[in-house]
């Protein structure tokens, strides 16, 4: 049984996972006729396999610095979204949230002006988030709450919050006119409001000194046989995982391979506004400068192994010579399929590190 | 300016205080034209005037015994009761929540097996719900909370809840297969789930030790020109109100006359399933039985007068005898004409009561 732990933000993340989960159901070496087949399922249903392959499992690790209390609830994107796209309950077209979604909720709360009006909750999103608030609530951790809600699905990836504290992603800005005078807001706000618009001079996770990772993410990195670094924002999803203390101190100990995947693909973010996170930690936003900055794990940095799109092929040398193994292979997850290549990609060249090594 | 309170609970009080708002709304000695005409409202939104006229205010001393957290919100069915039947938003043919309304939500809590099944909170509500428990983890009072939800529609009418405190009442029940072995439960639950079916031993306030009257209740008792008792269950929400320590001071200390509503006509309960609970405490379901469970005023009780239904009217002068004077009336509230002459009646009584002394 292999163990593959994926550290992961949201939507980027999501589509990663979703494609590993593919991959894995259609993997050889599985039963006959790949494990969908196995689970009595048909093939059209691999997308949503009940459980990873006997011969892996998958576990998430996922980033809780965007989560917020709004609204009377607790709120956690990223796990929400990574949920629903397991579930196939993600909104394709829009890119976030639930299929199917109404406002009826939050029109209401507009009426109370209660909440941020700029910030929507759809219906359904507000039965996840308040089944979430209900466990936490009757004192349930983070990592019991979002266990409970994930079972509703057969996600096949366990979804683990890298904390189960309220650490919570600030954005240091200018306090001019445009902030309302204030020098720092909610990641959300800065994000969702204002398109990620202000310059943001730094980003500070509040609550991050009185923290550490849960014991199942140390336990689950350090048992891991692989780790992958989703493509998701380098600074404010895998940078807040990294930030979490206990993190860095479990991926060193693991005896897994790490390999990331680059979230830019000739030079501009894949989704998101991720530049304007790397720009504020003085980071171009290029491939090979996000490798530099994760670093090589011979020279004490994240990883050992990175992969960047065929349009960045001309990176590959340089990146190597910084001392990080780098594959180039097409990035782009526009559908399961290719993400599922992808993955594949990333297992191979694992493969591929643990022969030279 | 005439101050006029009213101990209420939920739906039967809700009627009683829109019909108390219509009636101040036409009452002579106000401006030409009545209140409504006053501030410019056409006639046919007199019942939704947006205050009560300048000649009186009315304030609602609302029960929270009710009151629950589930599925992670603050829930106060009486306040919202009254709220939504003088905004004009309840379900008049449900006879609860508000027109309109959908269960998205709840759709989703039951597939994450989140709170009562048994108990559905509908959209709309929730947006209610949401508003309260954002500003209660915000650090406001539940009456500080109740103001700011309010104040969304021109009420008339300035609801109170009794206490800011978490008291819920439990029903002490056999504990047998159909209470599931457990001695007791909470009102809610008893009521909506077992339809008050399981005999009740008695009822408990939780926290009740704990608590007092909010200072903005006692001084709106003590400072009142007149309080009335809605025709509300005189044992789980005029018996709450009355539990709260701090409330009977005030009522003994008010100058104000106290005249009652019965809420049993003819031997049987006006709505809901109050004989249920007026048999838990001893007290037979008939207009004078609870005329004499309130006492006379005279005596140490509650009343200084006590109105009844003309079916009961040969039950007037025992109740008479007990030292209460009591008035015959219709009170059955089927519409808003009826409840506001219901009103007017029992102002005219209190006139009359002042008149005597």
């Amino acid at each position: 049984m292999t163990s593959i732990v994926v550290l992961s933000g949201g939507v980027g993340g999501a589509r990663f996972l979703r494609g590993l989960r593919a991959h894995l159901a259609d993997a050889p070496g599985s039963a006959p006729g790949g494990p969908a087949s196995a689970l009595g399922l048909p093939d059209s249903s691999r997308d949503l396999a009940a459980t990873a392959p006997d011969s892996a499992t998958v576990t998430a690790v996922v980033n809780t610095g965007d989560d917020m209390w709004l609204s009377g609830v607790r709120i956690a994107p990223d796990l929400d979204s990574i949920m629903y796209t397991l579930a196939g309950e993600n909104d394709e077209v829009r890119g976030w949230g639930r299929v199917g979604e109404s406002e009826r909720v939050s029109s209401e709360l507009r009426a109370y002006g209660i909440g941020w009006p700029w910030f929507t909750l759809g219906d359904l999103d507000i039965g996840t988030h308040l089944a979430r608030t209900a466990l936490l609530r009757d004192g349930q951790t983070l990592t019991q709450a979002t266990a409970r809600i994930t079972s509703r699905w057969p996600l096949g990836v366990r979804l683990l919050p890298v904390t189960d504290s309220e650490v919570e992603t600030h954005v240091v800005v200018e306090p001019d006119d445009a902030a309302e005078g204030r020098s720092s807001m909610h990641f959300q706000e800065w994000w969702t409001r204002h398109r990620a618009s202000l310059p943001a001079r730094a980003f500070v996770q509040h609550g991050l000194e009185s923290t550490t990772a849960t014991p199942e993410v140390i336990s689950a990195i350090v048992d891991a046989d692989v780790i992958l670094v989703a493509p998701s924002n380098p600074v404010v999803s895998i940078g807040t995982i990294l930030g979490i203390p206990g993190v860095r101190e479990a991926m060193a100990a693991s005896a897994a391979p790490i390999v990331g995947v680059s979230p830019i693909i000739g030079g501009a973010v894949v989704r998101g506004m991720a530049d304007a996170c790397l720009s504020a930690i003085g980071v171009p936003t290029a491939a090979d400068a996000v490798a530099r900055h994760y670093g090589a794990r011979a020279d004490g940095g994240l990883l050992d192994g990175w992969l960047i799109d065929e349009v960045d092929a001309s990176l590959a040398p340089g990146i190597e010579e910084s001392g990080i193994p780098t594959r180039v292979a097409p990035l782009w997850m526009t559908d399961v399929a290719r993400s599922a290549r992808l993955a594949g990609t990333a297992l191979d060249f694992v493969r591929e590190l643990r022969a030279r090594a």
